[in-house]
Order: structure tokens, then sequence, then C-alpha cells
């Protein structure tokens, strides 16, 4: 990306970063105008057992088998970075961060079939989930 | 994006997400096997006064200054979306969510001047924030 595309991308504009963010072919830029919300859905998980590496792999297993749902715009499986500061929250296990293009995608998520099956496959593993859902300031 | 790109994007190649995050070329494709880690940093940031709304934008309006920072690759600024379970953390004011292609830029970016200069000016505002920095899994 060059520096002016990366720049408009850092725009004001939610739609502008919609644009950047899925990669959407240019011509869309001329309806920038058109502003759209992003719907950031993240979810930290922190496992019962949290040093099991192998339930750490079968959460994850289980993340992978939801990033089939279409309403995903984007997703992402993280886990701790090794930053350490005090502010920084180090104890969850896996982190799942999902864009949406808004609300109702979302809700359409939280109610899909793959996902009410991955809650009851895989719940059973983690001891406490934090979600923050945020949309565009 | 159709279908076929987008499920390409989800898959779990770090890089593949990097294409689809950043809007890279196509040609970029072919070199997925140069596997990327992406760094997540998500901030969420408490006010002292968290009804003031003035306080808000002007936390907002500090961000906005922090996206000129060149090691950043994708700026968010949220607030809480509508959604309402007793796992999700409606408490904060504003989230900064960003994307850096490895944690040494985010070091970078940590002590860039702009940063050091936001954290000095706006830093009174808030009570709390809690940083989950985040990477492949």
């Amino acid at each position: 990306m060059n520096k002016l595309s990366r720049r408009s991308f850092l725009g004001s504009s939610a739609f502008l970063s919609l644009v950047g963010v899925f990669g959407l072919v240019p011509s869309l830029y001329k309806t920038r105008q058109k502003k759209k919300n992003m719907f950031v859905h993240h979810v930290y998980f922190w496992l019962k057992n949290p040093d099991s590496a192998a339930d750490k792999a079968k959460l994850i297993e289980g993340l992978n088998t939801l990033k089939g749902i279409k309403q995903i715009k984007m997703a992402h499986i993280g886990v701790p970075a090794n930053t350490n500061r005090s502010v920084i929250e180090r104890g969850y296990a896996v982190s799942w961060l999902l864009f949406f293009d808004n609300q109702q995608e979302q809700d359409v998520y939280q109610e899909h079939p793959v996902h009410l099956k991955f809650v009851e496959n895989y719940s059973q593993l983690w001891e406490k989930v934090i979600v923050y859902d945020s949309v565009d300031a």
C-alpha cells in the first residue's frame, strides 16, 4: 500500500476504513459519502486449564470452524503478545477478533447454527469470556 | 469482495489475512508462503468523567492525532455497541484498535513522539486503560 492510500485508509470515514480492511475495489471510493458503520467484536477466552496446550489448541480448532460463517468480514485468532506493561492484560489464553458490517450481521452470527454448535462443543474449555463490542465513535 | 476471495481471506494463513486487511494487490498472493505475523493492539479507555460527552470527544480528538504514525496499518476508534449480554463489557468509553506488522513496529509506535505527546496531553482524561496485545495463534 503506498503512502497516499494508507493515509486515505486511515481517514475518519468509516467507509474508507472498510475499503481498506476488506480490500474492496477502488471504484467503491466513489461512494465514500455513503458512510457505513463497522462492528468490531473482540472476545477474550480464559481457559479452565490455562496451562493445557491441548485445550488451547482445541479452542483454536473450534474457532476455526466459525470462519465459514458468511457474515464475518474479517477474523483473527490471537494469543497474548510478548509485551508486558502494567496496563496489559495477559491472562487470557486466546482472543477472537471479528469485523462485521453492522450489528444485525453480528446478531445473525450469534444465532448461526455453526456458532451455537461451537458453544455446545467447546464451552467446557473456558472458565471466563469477556466480550467487547464496539462501533465507530 | 466475492465469495471465493472472502473465503481465501478467512483462511488460516496470516499472510492471506494481511492481504485482505490491508488491501494489497492480488499479485502478492503469490508470496503467501512468506507467513507474516500480525500484531493486534486493542486499548479500552475508562474516563474519569464517564458521563462527560466533552471529555469523550476530547479523547477521540486525541486518538485521531495518532493516526498519522506510519507504523499503524489499520486504526479503528470505537464506542460500546448496543449489544448487552452478561459477558459483554460495556463500561469503557472509547476503544482504540490498531494493527501493526509486528511487535517491533508497535514498539516504535509506543515511543513515537506523537504518541508520547498524546499521553502527555490527554491522559488526565482517563481513569483506567486495559490493553490487549495479541499475535497470531
